[in-house]
């Protein structure tokens, strides 16, 4: 039988990064491809005991909850920004499952279709995918090292007047970049301005490594009025719990709570209170400084390996946090196609093209340097440079 | 400042149900509003016993999973599936996080604006909520005790062709009504003859109160081809895990996984892996057995009160299974008036207006039986019989 689907799926794809994972679980391929944090530094125990806590204080903690979010989470989510400066009312913070669904509830408020959406180019893939499905137009402002640029970013507000722009400010994926303090004031002066809507995605932001680096997020410097920020506990704790928070403003967070509740009641209400014992009670932030120096550690390992292939045809910028290496080759390089000749030599990466919002730079590619150790690293980082001098030999 | 909406949010509105759990859970009101179970009966330990065993196996539970679901979870629900006789492959099934979400996914790759659908009047007030933010027309099928009529049914097939029929056709919320096997049989009749895809919404199935009664769910009578079905364990373990399912054509489920990664990227893993562990070492069906005894015991004590009030001026049908009595009062009584008086007294329930798809029964009401102890649905009962007696009165 065939069945007529909804024409929204005509804007709907699978995400490369996930289908290529698929791929890559299998055999002896070292995978820079996902953007996964390693399990192997996992809390586990601590996950264990605070799961355990929140079993035995009550059975309410496996009854239905509020669609808003745990309070005394949300209560804990607001201490939490303030030390980023950002500070907020419980009842500005909606717990949703995971921060993708904080992104699609907002769509899902916000956009009609046809509506104007400003975002970086290239930008975080599983945003243009929610923002494709509301049949809006994403148009990219150009951007460089450190931030969108100023004349372009103005002319395309004022010319289009978009509903949002969409950012990930703060050690992007996929770029790694961090948008420097000059560019983010410039950004709020025109939302204020122009009475645009900026979308803060914060998901690497404790991610740092260097620790001496001030980096306020934009929602920090805002009033609770042009920013709506969220982040996550996938990258600082584990990403199984499906747990994220958005802060904004009160009226577009009661909305998106009320597209909460049919869309999956409220987020598991048992995850909620053994993160609220976890955060209580386990030491978070020394956790977070491990982490940096582990992936700091990865990222510099990886780092060495391109700089000693000495005519490697490549060009990247040192990430200053999170997950990500982003790189370039010469134009004639489809990465795409070297995927394949990578993966048969035992190493995965994910082409950088899905990542643009129109015309593609087919000779971008993204590495992810946190889910692999050291060692790993660098056998997979060999067998990756190998294939990149290759492609630059048949060119 | 003033935000610009979608045009959809003037589609969408709080759920009465749970505004008025927010009010009634303060104070000394006994409330039959919620639709909750007992979260006293909940298996606590047998819960935390296999979120340890989930959380010792491997610290890859606690990292990002498949969107589909965890493959043995998946494998173990085709199991329980094939117990009720609905033969389904692992790849025809969905992990959702809830089966809410299952709801919401559908109709997210199923509907355009403006597209058809039939329901039940009245019907599950979430479904009704889902569909109306997909801006779809809702037409209600006359029912009686046993479903809904065929004449009225097939006549609205032909002039309508919907794109779908929403059902929940076992121990109905709010009707708690369940559907004759011969009205299941017309229903998949017409269905394969018109080629309309049936919505078969089965939390409730398993809280069945007379266990020599057989009723096939409609997907067991179809060849995966015009059914798709959901459930949940929010019933029969517990809400907090936010962990349904739904089976049906690969077609569309492939197309709904690719709607899930957008939404929320996969539903809390942990929880899937501790589900999988407590479906292995749990006697789940003995539980089940339990809750059924349960709930049949104060849904009676329930039934009890209302056939002493010997000018009680209501009716109702006794449910043979889930977690309401749907009421009808003289057409003379609001509910919605009532329930202020009930809730002074003491008492809450949940107004049947909203549960229907155009002009409601306003003197209709429902009551959940299955979150109170027997004592105090016998306190809860006599307080909310002293209100409807006086309504009566003051006629």
């Amino acid at each position: 039988m065939k069945y007529g689907f909804a024409k929204r799926v005509n804007h709907m794809q699978s995400s490369a990064v996930r289908d290529i994972l698929k791929v890559v679980n299998k055999g002896d391929v070292i995978s820079f491809a996902g953007g996964l944090p390693d399990e192997k530094l996992f809390p586990v125990q601590e996950v264990r005991k605070a799961f355990d806590q929140a079993l035995l204080s009550n059975p309410k903690v496996l009854q239905y909850g509020e669609t808003e979010g745990v309070p005394a989470l949300r209560e804990q989510l607001t201490v939490r920004m303030k030390v980023k400066g950002i500070y907020r009312d419980p009842e500005h913070v909606l717990v949703t499952s995971g921060s993708q669904q904080a992104i699609d509830l907002f769509a899902r408020v916000m956009f009609n279709p046809g509506d104007i959406i400003l975002t970086e180019n290239p930008t975080y893939l599983a945003a243009l995918q929610v923002f494709q499905s509301y049949e809006v137009n994403i148009v990219p402002v150009d951007s460089d090292e450190d931030g969108m640029v100023q004349g372009d970013l103005e002319e395309k507000i004022q010319r289009l007047k978009p509903k949002c722009i969409y950012v990930v400010p703060t050690y992007s994926n996929p770029g790694g970049k961090v948008w420097s303090l000059e560019r983010r004031k410039q950004l709020l002066k025109l939302a204020k301005k122009y009475h645009t809507i900026i979308f803060e995605d914060d998901p690497y932001g404790d991610i740092q490594f260097d620790q001496s680096e001030n980096i306020p997020p934009l929602a920090s410097m805002d009033d609770n009025k042009y920013v709506v920020y969220t982040s996550t506990f996938s990258k600082t704790v584990v990403p199984a719990l499906r747990t994220g928070w958005i802060a904004g403003p009160y009226q577009i967070i009661r909305m998106m709570a009320q597209a909460k509740q049919a869309t999956d009641l409220h987020t598991n209400s048992l995850s909620q209170h053994a993160l609220i014992h976890l955060m209580r009670e386990f030491d978070l932030d020394g956790h977070i400084r491990t982490l940096r120096q582990a992936y700091k550690e990865r990222m510099l390992v990886m780092k060495g390996i391109f700089d000693k292939g000495e005519d490697l045809p490549i060009q990247y910028t040192e990430p200053k946090g999170g997950m990500f290496f982003w790189v370039s080759m010469p134009e004639s390089v489809n990465t795409t196609a070297l995927l394949n000749e990578a993966v048969e030599n035992g190493v995965a990466f994910v082409p950088g093209a899905p990542f643009y919002v129109n015309t593609p730079a087919q000779n971008t590619l993204r590495l992810n340097f946190t889910n692999a150790e050291p060692e790993e690293i660098e056998t997979g980082m060999k067998r990756l440079v190998e294939v990149m001098n290759q492609s630059s030999v048949s060119m």
